[in-house]
């Protein structure tokens, strides 16, 4: 499966909302709707949708009339802006189309422009592959022989197009490794990522899963049926706060209340060292019938208020560890980050 | 609305199975079908199936086609042996089918016992009616003039077919004191009695409330916009740990976490001094089909493995104080508890 692919004058992409009952594809020819895809959840995950929107300024570089370095620069700026803006919280989107725009600011004219933003998108793909087969063996390392592991959200391939993804690709390496992994899935309510994708991705993986009810997590871990969680990412703070899908707070704390390690798995690419603290990520508030009507099946009664907030943020003090590719972060992380990212900070890689 | 009413020669349950989409109603003429429609969750709720069971059994002494004392007694314990194996949890099914099978035992003949069936079983739901409107009074006294409730399940009049319901009651209350209440209603997965019922009867009532994912309270909590949680019971436990629907045990780990009080209101026909601590409880499994297809409609891939625990236990020293009709109880509760069943314990009040 390939969620986010660069066709030459089109990005392709996995439409994860009719998963599991359908595989199929949007043909995405402009910044418009690579951005559409993003915001309406038909390519999701902090990886993959900095992916997509990388691709999604490579596309504007490729079709923009413009006829000058400068023209080009500034639709491509325009690109970007748009496809930042379709969702908030993530910071690998800004990260990403960070990276392409600057490629193609460096280069001498717009022909070159064109050309490196395109290259500079492709090798950020490259980068968050390399990155999730990185901490899957980085993060293994830190799974028991045997292990009932439990997870929130999505955090496979689907999620990072790349890799087996970020905290699946550790549980799955695991796995591989012949430790005896048994996996708890969260649902993940509103938008089912876990019955819908966890389910659907770890079973193709032969990865041992039950799936539960996102209220379940309490009683199994009272029952000492779960060894560790482990989580994905959307933006980890300088100090190691962590946003990451709702629910993953109340999980971090439930965790710490029966002394069980919660693991983080992220990239750098998903670690903002602008954002000082949890309190400066802005949670992206999403539609209400997300929440009233799951799966467009409305079950509220019509009018019911609801609110849908898509994040939320673990203090650092709840992270066990997290999980990089340049390596296994433990507390205190503000110096454990600065070091991981390097002297010159993350843009500057 | 009323959830179970009895017809003499029938029991009329209110399919909560369709709400809110439609008001329909069962004609239950025997008890296999009161115990199917106990099983099948068309009634719901701990004091709800107790009143229905009671009913039950008050069936069968009217339809049997018993001669003697003996043979109707005889009838009545097969009657309440296939209601209290409907559902295993919430122990007011036990007990009112123990009330009416005790009343009917302690007539002279036959017809006097078909009578003192009946009579019983409607004094069993006259009496639940009573605990409610006394709980919600006891209740509301501990809810602050401004205040944030977050409820968990469905406590109303649909889960109690008694006054305004146990917790609910006492939001209710407060809502009608004149405070400011506004609910925070959990949707409660997997079968999401806090969109389809307390969305519903809150919304009826006129009470302020907002629908949210069950894993939205940390985010809540920790944002200081939860002031209080109340939820009901299935089973209090003599040392005071209580079974209640999946969820709540995090619900109280959180609670505990950021400060916040968190109230069980229930009727002391919820309370089981034969169950020692919240270890004797049973739980509940259910279909694995109701969390791999909300509604219905199915969303995890074909063959998915899930858990389905129907509730979970809350220790009692989560617990900030138990809501009955005799008086608010707080820790110790052991003795809390046998103080207000008196001393001669429950059965024999």
């Amino acid at each position: 499966v390939n969620p986010v692919a660069w066709e030459g004058e089109a990005v392709r992409i996995l439409d994860q909302r009719k998963l599991p009952v359908e595989e199929a594809y949007l043909e995405c020819r402009d910044v418009e709707s690579v951005a559409d895809a993003i915001r309406s959840l038909a390519v999701r995950g902090a990886p993959a949708i900095g992916i997509a929107a990388g691709f999604g300024v490579a596309l504007a570089a490729v079709r923009a009339p413009a006829r000058s370095r400068g023209e080009l620069l500034r639709e491509l700026r325009r690109a970007g802006r748009m496809l930042i803006a379709a969702r908030p919280t993530a910071v690998n989107l800004p990260w990403a189309v960070g990276r392409v725009v600057e490629a193609a600011s460096a280069a001498s004219d717009v022909d070159a422009a064109r050309e490196a933003a395109v290259a500079e998108a492709l090798a950020v793909a490259g980068r968050e592959d390399e990155a999730c087969l990185l901490m899957a063996e980085l993060g293994q390392a830190l799974v028991p022989e045997k292990a009932n592991v439990l997870t929130h959200c999505n955090t496979g391939r689907l999620a990072c197009a790349a890799g087996f993804g970020t905290a699946q690709g550790v549980m799955y390496a695991a796995h591989r490794a012949g430790k005896r992994v048994h996996v708890w899935v969260d649902e993940t309510r509103p938008v089912l990522q876990g019955s819908r994708l966890t389910a659907w991705e770890l079973q193709r993986l032969g990865v041992p899963m039950t799936l539960v009810a996102d209220s379940a997590a309490g009683l199994l871990m009272a029952g000492g049926r779960v060894d560790l969680v482990i989580v994905g990412a959307d933006r980890i703070a300088a100090n190691g706060d962590v946003a990451n899908k709702i629910g993953t707070y109340q999980l971090a704390v439930l965790a710490a209340h029966h002394g069980v390690p919660l693991y983080v798995t992220a990239p750098t690419s998903t670690i903002d060292p602008a954002t000082p603290t949890g309190r400066d990520i802005l949670i992206e508030e999403r539609a209400p019938e997300e929440v009233t009507a799951p799966g467009g099946v409305p079950f509220a009664p019509a009018g019911t208020p609801a609110l849908n907030p898509a994040f939320d943020v673990t203090p650092a003090a709840l992270v066990t560890a997290i999980i990089t590719e340049r390596g296994v972060v433990r507390p205190p992380y503000r110096s454990g980050l600065r070091r991981i990212l390097g002297h010159r900070g993350r843009r500057g890689e």
